[in-house]
């Protein structure tokens, strides 16, 4: 299944419940940063012992992205492949291999 | 074009670069974070005027959220969906209908 | 110097510019977990080797956490230790002593 | 009361329960990121009615700040200020009045 039959299930959760007035751009990247901050909780203090729990966390953080990447009417498949294009030049392979170093200090 | 695909070319930037050193399940959950925020900041003191921008950053966030998924061996979509179900039993449409108060609170 | 004093300096700074405008407490939340974060990249794949970019960036977000607690009426102090008060109650020596678990799994 | 008591009582609060253990900067740093994000849900779909929650999740932020400046060996207040000095260098006045743009967009 793709991102566009999650993302039909996803409007349709919304629209019954008539949520889509919260979901303005702002709340859904406000709600992106609250949720990725759950998923960090499971490592405050070291490794989770249960992928599960990471999972759900993830799955919230991913539903917003889903959200907010369907409001500016684009798919998520297309917002990341099209991201890669330009991270790849900036993180040329001779340069960046094996290093954790930023563009602008390699 | 699938995430399925996507993330196929995602783990050949990361293995071309040798970066999954770097890609433990804690660090991709901090630059979830990190990137979360930076989307955030463009809403810190309002709305941009900018989409583009906006879209950048749900890329950047979106990345990190696929590489993290495909490292538990999930695809993106499953854990919308899984999750969306574990939530519709708590947001019941009779109940959450119209309301953004949390489940413990309806 | 006691917080007092840092925080009419921040005040003057912040009215000298006429930025209260900007800062009300939805922003200056969103503003202190964008600087959170931007501290957190400095670990983002491992420790940083210069205390002076984390000292800047925590530095961040005492600011704007400062700022907060102006707004509310309250000093950072006090607030801190109204709050470890509960924090005392919530985790008794003898069941967190050397535990890193939550208060609900003590 | 000026944070040097306030942080001389966490030192204490955490001695006891034998957590310095669990305090390393980047653990100090990513719990600033998650009570960061805790204080923004209160915001995540507008603003809340009860400053008093707003109070507590504030104090959770700077307990951690007050922590981490304290293993940097500096006092909170002195960290702000030393920023202020730099901040206010990056914001000349008369080109930042009334401006909520970035320094290297003024």
């Amino acid at each position: 299944m793709g991102s566009e039959e999650v993302i039909a299930k996803l409007k349709e959760f919304v629209a019954s419940r008539d949520w889509d007035q919260f979901h303005t751009p702002e709340n859904l990247a406000k709600s992106i940063s609250i949720e990725a901050a759950e998923l960090l909780e499971l490592f405050q203090w070291g490794s989770p012992s249960d992928s599960g729990d990471i999972k759900e966390e993830l799955a919230d953080v991913l539903t917003y992205c889903f959200l907010l990447a369907n409001k500016l009417g684009e798919s998520p498949e297309k917002l990341v492949l099209e991201k890669l294009a330009v991270t790849s030049t900036k993180y040329p392979i001779e340069k960046s291999k094996g290093s954790s170093a930023k563009y602008d200090q390699l």
